[in-house]
């Protein structure tokens, strides 16, 4: 299995494709730019080869009885869901922020397998069985896969298939016998710059007007034809700089733009069957909603680490604060909880694998858009004043001779160095403010879009019924007309 | 298996010893101050007997392999567990409110399944075998159990033996060659008035000196020595008259005298062994705090119902609140999905019953004493100014010759009858100010109880050092001392 | 200036009218359902003889020069509206509820002295000469008023003049020389049991079609034709007995069904002006909603009050709570500080009266159909399980001679009796369940109405134009269309 | 009075002593570390002299009669500290963040006018009168003036005279003839970069062995042995470049190192009279914890603006999310409110200024370190996906001739251009989570901080008083000992 020199040896070996800040970044694995990103899933493979973290990040193949990553398996059981929390919270950990290449491309893979296993039932297609190759292929190789789902999307009021510019969201532009010709863009695509391919899914769920957008593919992040621009973050302009402002790791986000991409067939595993985008849509956001709580979860652990280091840096018993650190303990857990509640009560899809429950899935999104920035909240708030924007000199000026013997007598608080308290400040914003913040408010779909998922999934009238006998009504009660 | 009717028929065998309002009831099966809580119960056997309900309300037995009610089994796995949160949930949207004799001694049971066989593993003692008859019988029997653990405490600064009055907490008084002598109070017990025996466990964590009060045994309701006081709820006194004001069903609490009963032998389960007052507190409140978010789901489940149901009284779309009622919905799915989440967690003890994750299920406690009060509000807020307290005539008055046709004209309000407006009304009076309350804030203990165990549970150095190797710090940082 | 004897004899003058579970009560300040009421407002008739609460409880009249009861009186400044805040604090503290007979019909003279004067300037009426009259009387006698807003409304989706029953809202049937009859109902109204008169006001925002319905007057609470039926609150029942189960004080509301009910023309204050139904609601809720956060801090103190002593009658030191009683003391500061705000950034008509902001008033609707929740729910936390539904046996039970004396043993804590602790435990259950939770959610208008009140009144365009001009977007930025 | 250019003209005056990575800032005016806090700055002086803000930004010296600009005023009056929350809500408006160099020295000013008051009574001191004569001059010129409370303090289980480092808190080190040496420093100040002066405040309550620690006094900013470092707040990085990716306004805040600085005695307003830091910090802190709900207001509706043109320019109507931008208000309205609410429960000093109730003053400090990170929390749901960190390509690639033409096609949405969107993308994450987000959670001190002063300035025992007389309970309940 590959370690994590092969992995970033892998990474230098594609094609240079990706800009940021208006250059072309030759190498992901050394350019500052990207390398923490990359530093961050590369400890995923280290992680896979240290005995205390190989259970979680490894498994045995249903498909070949090897060893592989967790993140190359097909998710068979409750337990195979759970161990991708698992995964997440140890990652978060490890990085402290979210490892995106080996989270998505992974969800999209499982998503495919059930979906493909439909529209093989009903079309006879082959969907399944090239799927099945291409995954052998990506756990023998031991890959790390960005998904794509998020189009571009232009105006909201149309469909992909009314707007003005029809490259808004991707589509098949030509197919050809070997294969087809994609073009578009997705966008906010996460881990991208630390990935050996990218797994296209729908964005939406499409009817036949839209069939053309229904398309699923894997390809090579570097495949003809393909452009990426990283997008930026809060502070990450320091990452330029080697210092101890930032962490060595980091995740970044990309745009895609598909400039007439051909993929060929057996990449390919949706192509038009606009019926399935309901499918996959569902099984992605099920699991995707169920497992984000031990994202939110594990970065929660290191704030609540952070806070308590803050706390002591400050000269402070970090006792002082029981209450709020027990609050975002809570916090952390409620996310954790409702993720693997959401398994608990999932059910496995005729294909084989595992799906959480849609209905906990989606509470959990709401959760996840809400309970880590009280979190985050409270960890200013322990942190005290020096955590909070604008209240850290920089490093030039700390390791400045001239200004730097001053900033560092008055940093000092108690027993801890003024340098222990620099760098715990550096991580509190990093994680609350700045580069380290995931996006956990939009990733997977948007709270809102989750809220009509749980209202559409809870069987009210029934719930009306249990009202009605316990109190003995009788009559039929309807609802009454909108006021005019 | 037992029906309803017999049900009621065997409660009614039992010696009265139990009071409300300074009389004695005779017949807790039509005593209006008991009968809705026995009626609540009835629900349960006439589930176990409805194809709808009957796999959840039943099991096969893994003593004898033959089915029993579900309340009287071993939960030897995770859906075992899963399936005491469906019979909790089924419960409350059945009788609207708590139904503690098939919840507590059930409880009780499974921990003292596991506690028996440590104590028997340390002292060579034969608690797990007398408790094993004692369930072969209440399987064969189908009985429902009241558990009590909440003793009156007395000074809460001083431990049991400390008291100056030592009966603040039920204590072993006299040991006998074939029983014990034990004597005290225990308070604010559920379901009492519906259960055929009382399972008493120990109500704290003992050192040696309070040995005395290390007891556990099962008793009949109706035992030699123990007077039973009912406690009241707001509007209880409504129960006295037979009308629409309140459900068919209930639940009480109430305070157990225990003046110098005589256990014997083969009922108890515990006797001085002291130590192992943790073990059995641990694994009950893991199982109570975990399950006990299905009972908020289901007490929410019939909430959301009910405004609903309010809303169209009312005369308007239910859809003007959708939002709300959305957050209702996932104020349920949340103490839901974290039990269920603590029970993922879980894992099987020695003695082959399964217990939630401590960590998951006291976090929950915590949900549990606050989400339940925001999805009253919002069930307030979405009935309207008539749920409010005091903005409805009573019945006698809705039912007056000279003053009920007026009133009933007034409270139509759209297509739906007056009526309907009325109980609807009364209903969500009852469940959000009144009589159908449960007490899940302090029912198996306080909130702030859980949040100790919560911090306790929690890795805090291990969160500290994730955040410390993040951001590269190597000193050893260290609790400072507290202000001097 | 009427004594408190004085007053409740001049009730006694009044013709029997009011009803509760089906019979007329001949002596509202004997009867026990009314009595707790009464008693209520007469400790403001107290007050005011109370040299600690004179100058809050009085004031000087600025129409006569002499000392009048406060809720009496024209409220001309900053410092009028203030003292109303103040006089509803002291009441809640001193009666622990809401006292609506010295509140609404204050608000309702007010509204009116400046809507009379705006129709009067429009329609050369003589309607504010008429209030004047009617006030300096009431100034003179010292009376309590009622006000009567909240129709039975009807069918929700349409206007009062399209109900099918064209009684659901209170209107004008017949006008004749010297006066007019008035039909139909109001219902939830608080405090008429204690008030000599009741001042009717239009219940929403009328156009022409309704103008029969824009009726404003004042009519003695037991004019002919006049029908009073009390509504309920939980535990009221227990009323009927005297023991410490409940405070001497009490707050009930009622249905007033107005049968062809004549009002003769010197009490008739709008008769069709459809168009200042708009100002008087304004005006009325401005008032209402501002000064209703001093109820709830004034709740709320005696809530943080018996939270302590709770927690000392339960024998744990109140610092224990210190967070959850700083946070409840917080809540009470928040709705009684926006409600100061709303009257700092109120201003003077030009009647001369003066209105609090209407934009911060129904802010604090908002906090105030909010906050008391969860101050209610930290009472109860403190409160400990003993305070949770069901956790005490009645007073028959604490009386009985055979039980008495076990419940009492039990109940005591610490040092303190256990009469107290069942005497606080009472207390609290009355103030968060029972009879004593005033209706605050809905009392002057939903919360959701407020926060349409709050969006219509914020200039939003004008806040995108900030953003615009912050980041120098120079572009016109429209709503888009609905989605199609 | 001073216009915009003449303010940045007086500030190119100063000696350079400021420094930011490293690098002396020759002019702040200019230098794009620090050009941004000097515009908003001079926006104030420009609102002085725009008739639309005119009203608000001046107003006319108690002392001479003439106009000043309002932040060089004493507040002696209800409405002239209203006046303070109406400056910071424009500022906010204006600038988008923080202007505290026309509010902190604005604050210690009034502040010392009471505290110089009472020590002169006292010890027969001069300091009210140099004081005057430093405002009168003050006005003339129209400063913009600093203010530095919070020192360094070191091991925080230590007073100032205990810590091994007595520099950790500024100091009088000598006492000369004409003046005093004051040593130490002072960090996290706001504002400094675009202020003519410092107003030096001590940061605690001391008592006599802290006596040399209580310290008052105003030097210019460029004093003669003070060095300032800058501190960074997140993407300030960006600051460097000139685009739209910022607005042109901001604030910075700094350390402060007083090297044996030599204060004159005509600058000096405390020297000794440590019994006199406790009407200075409570004087301080009631201003500023009422008058920030204002900035916090202002920055909100900034942020309602944002949302509502996010939503526009993702091609959602705005009413979409009418709850959420009703949250946001309503947020907004209640710090607001509270502010107010606490200038109405103030009340004038002896000395003639007006202080607002520290009571309520307190409270809305805790409103203001939680409301607006619920406000940011909306901001960035409403915003969608693209306002989320790490969702937006940089300017540089934005800009670029190759990469920019793709992104520009697809931010487009709607009918609004990408240029639109992408800067409104860029004005959230800036008012969010970058350089505009101003220190309201620690600034004057922390929300605990003001818990403390909120339960002290409780009359609790009187509110038991409350619950006792309700309930007639006339025994003594006192605090239990604290368990053993």
């Amino acid at each position: 299995m590959r370690t994590t020199e092969e992995y970033k040896e892998s990474l230098r070996k594609l094609r240079p494709n990706i800009y940021k800040f208006g250059k072309l970044i030759e190498d992901v694995t050394t350019d500052p730019v990207t390398k923490r990103t990359v530093e961050s899933h590369a400890r995923c493979y280290a992680a896979a080869h240290d005995p205390e973290y190989e259970k979680i990040f490894t498994t045995t193949s249903n498909l070949t009885g090897e060893k592989v990553f967790r993140w190359n398996s097909l998710m068979m059981s409750q337990d195979d869901v759970i161990a991708n929390m698992k995964v997440k919270r140890s990652c978060y950990r490890l990085t402290g922020t979210c490892t995106g290449g080996v989270c998505v491309g992974w969800n999209c893979m499982n998503t495919m397998w059930a979906t493909t296993h439909e529209i093989d039932k009903e079309f006879g297609t082959d969907y399944h069985d090239r799927l099945k190759k291409w995954i052998l292929k990506a756990q023998k190789e031991g890959i790390t896969v960005a998904g794509a789902l998020t189009d571009a999307k232009g105006d909201r009021s149309k469909k992909p298939s009314q707007q003005e510019d029809l490259d808004k969201n991707i589509r098949v532009i030509e197919k050809r016998k070997d294969g087809i010709v994609i073009h578009g863009a997705k966008v906010m695509i996460c881990g991208v710059a630390a990935s050996h391919e990218i797994f296209v899914l729908p964005g939406g769920i499409y009817g036949e007007e839209d069939k053309d957008f229904a398309v699923a593919c894997a390809v090579p992040r570097d495949i003809e034809g393909l452009t990426i621009v990283e997008a930026t973050r809060p502070s990450d302009l320091r990452e330029l700089e080697d210092n101890f402002e930032m962490p060595q790791t980091g995740i970044t986000q990309a745009y895609l733009f598909f400039d007439h991409v051909f993929v060929p067939n057996e990449r390919v595993f949706m192509c038009g069957e606009y019926k399935y985008t309901r499918s996959s849509i569902t099984y992605f956001t099920s699991t995707y909603r169920a497992c984000i709580g031990a994202c939110v979860a594990g970065q929660g652990d290191v704030m609540v680490g952070s806070a308590v280091l803050m706390a002591r840096a400050n000269g402070l018993p970090s006792r002082t604060f029981n209450d709020k650190i027990t609050s975002m303990i809570i916090n952390n857990e409620v996310t954790y909880g409702v993720g693997l509640g959401a398994i608990a009560a999932g059910s496995a899809h005729e294909s084989g694998v595992y799906f959480p429950d849609p209905l906990l899935a989606n509470t959990n999104k709401v959760m996840v858009a809400t309970l880590p920035y009280e979190t985050k909240r409270l960890t200013q708030e322990i942190g005290g004043g020096i955590v909070e924007t604008g209240c850290m000199p920089s490093y030039k000026d700390y390791s400045d001779p001239k200004l730097g013997p001053a900033i560092k007598k008055y940093l000092k608080a108690g027993d801890t160095s003024g340098e222990t308290r620099a760098k715990a400040t550096r991580l509190v914003e990093w994680l609350t403010l700045g580069a380290g913040v995931p996006g956990t408010m939009h990733g997977g779909g948007s709270p809102d879009g989750a809220r009509l998922f749980v209202k559409a999934l809870t069987p009210i009238e029934k719930y009306v019924d249990y009202a009605k006998k316990l109190i003995g009504i009788d009559e039929n009660v309807e609802e009454p007309a909108k006021k005019k």
